[in-house]
């Protein structure tokens, strides 16, 4: 994506593969600041903080940690233990886990310069492929959109809610990527943005949008119930952390709200992500898919632009409030009007078990 | 209810009637700050800037700023103008217009210091029957909790959004008022509370039950619908700023979201709210309830502790970025276990129409 005249990705390599560059996600909407790092060590510290955050991107990271990992341990035994602390660094994405398997079974049997080379390749392979898949993911979810604008024939509302756009993938997006495509096809829209409390990655779909020139509306996540009760919106698009085999989806907390409102009001309920994303092992989400709980301060620390134009953070809950800070949630499949990923668009409420095949080389065990 | 060994309520008279005391809630939870108005300017702008809030205390704050008209109005012309112009100080709470209707009634044909007095009289009589009212409405509320604590053994888990506490009544609150009766009778429960976006209503929630000695914790308002689906709550309880006769209800902004959660789960979903909260001339709440959309400042700034210590505001949101801000959504009556009233509890799913009986003297024409 273009950011200020300049070609930017979620996350890229320079120096021949040594470091590789991503948009520090903790400063922004606030501030674009680009990170540079070359050690598995950094690149965990930075999925952990958020830094680079959404479920390919963390994937993306992964793969390039177990890649610098690759270049770094000495024996076998370091190389699994850093593989297994790559894997770990977040426990909801299924990406991480098959991004970090994946680079390495490639580099497997090979020792020294040769393995790091194969990894690096891997890691390569992992974020060429993550913008091809978002494009066709893109290109599925527009033919959507452009088939409410002749319908309706005028601009396409759209809510969406966290951030499922570049910057939680290598580049375009999963949610958003439809988005950018129709945009290219000249179709009008207008994005209802859930702020996505407690971290507010609303606040980075909506800088992501008007960035790019869509307009968007930035609105409490309270605020879209009423919104589709009031036939103001058209279509839902959200991303996707796991998939499971009945199309059960773990999104970021509060899209389980929202997919009933979409229910309750007749609204079209998408979920955008790749075929990575699905986790073929699981049979059913809902009780299954682990939910990470973060620390209490992403709830009662709120990070914004202070009256001396610095970022600062405000404490709006005490040391003595109790907090309980729940990252995601699960949308049960029959809530869901489709999945659209790179190999098309699938229906799970429609009741196949598992609702797509798993595909050759993809099923992560 | 007593704070820090000092009792105060949502608002009192002090001087003999001449001014009224209330807690700044623009403050609170970081200061508790008591202020001290006058007249019904005073008061109009109390209102508005919700230094007094929720629905009974926002009429109670009308009648008063009603009673200062009546001493203040030197022609019939100021009077009419004035009370007008309190009525419509907040649009979607129906208190408010009844209070001031009842205050104007009651001192209706009088003029000079007999009217003054007689419209004194009618704003400390609203203020003394919303208290009874609300412990009737705990009484009756405090029976399911206990039914429910006798079923299951254990602490009962109640999720509440918004503040309806004694912080938006005289006292003891609405949606509250049932938790404060149950822990008068020695019930354990353990409270969820939503903090409530855009204006963080949730932080007075916590702080009032925390200092009345309930175990609550606080939650970002995405996080409920993942609770109840993991059987983390027992009943959820939610006042309400508007009810119309079929048992639609307008309360804060998100409240619909919750109800359909509620409704997916199998968690009972309860509204309590005094009967003059129901309008008997709306037939339905969907289409009808007008619905208040406010300043975009309360989504773009958010007020907390600085690195100071002292309060200040940071902006999540720049000045490029378009906000709708709206205040409250409705719940449809079919997700709705009960309405909590002080004449009983009234179940409008079952579809009567209207749900409850207009009673004598309580219907606002």
């Amino acid at each position: 994506m273009k950011v200020n005249n300049q070609w930017i990705r979620g996350i890229w390599s320079d120096d021949g593969g040594k470091t590789v560059c991503f948009p520090d996600q903790t400063k922004l909407p606030f501030r674009l600041e680009i990170c540079r790092e070359g050690t598995s060590d950094a690149l965990i510290r930075a999925i952990k903080s958020m830094q680079v955050r959404g479920a390919p991107l963390i994937g993306a990271a992964g793969a390039w940690a177990a890649a610098f990992l690759c270049r770094e341990a000495e024996t076998e035994e370091e190389l699994q233990e850093g593989l297994k602390r790559i894997a770990e660094a977040r426990p909801t994405a299924v990406n991480l886990q098959w991004a970090v398997r994946r680079v390495a079974a490639a580099s497997e049997g090979l020792s020294g310069a040769a393995r790091a080379a194969r990894a690096q390749k891997a890691a390569e392979e992992i974020c060429e492929s993550d913008i091809e898949s978002n494009r066709a993911i893109g290109g599925y979810f527009a033919a959507i959109i452009e088939e409410v604008y002749r319908k309706n024939g005028r601009p396409v509302r759209i809510l969406t809610h966290c951030n499922a756009g570049w910057l939680a993938t290598i580049d375009y997006g999963t949610a958003l990527s439809g988005l950018y495509v129709a945009q290219e096809k000249g179709i009008p829209m207008e994005v209802w943005v859930d702020e996505t409390r407690p971290r507010m990655q609303g606040l980075l779909t909506e800088w992501e949008l008007r960035e790019a020139g869509i307009p968007c509306t930035l609105i409490a996540d309270n605020a879209g119930g009423y919104l589709m009760q009031q036939g103001e919106v058209d279509l839902v698009i959200v991303g996707a952390d796991r998939i499971a085999s009945n199309g059960d989806v773990a999104n970021k907390v509060g899209t389980y709200l929202k997919a009933l409102a979409a229910k309750d009001c007749g609204v079209p309920f998408y979920v955008a992500a790749p075929v990575s994303t699905v986790d073929f092992s699981m049979a059913e989400g809902v009780k299954s898919i682990p939910v990470e709980e973060r620390s209490r301060s992403e709830v009662t620390d709120i990070s914004g632009i202070g009256p001396d134009g610095d970022v600062i953070r405000v404490q709006v809950a005490g040391r003595e409030t109790a907090v309980r800070n729940i990252a995601f949630d699960i949308t049960p499949a029959r809530l869901i009007t489709g999945i659209v990923t790179e190999k098309g668009i699938f229906a799970p409420g429609a009741g196949d078990r598992p609702f797509m095949p798993a595909p050759a080389g993809t099923r992560p065990e």
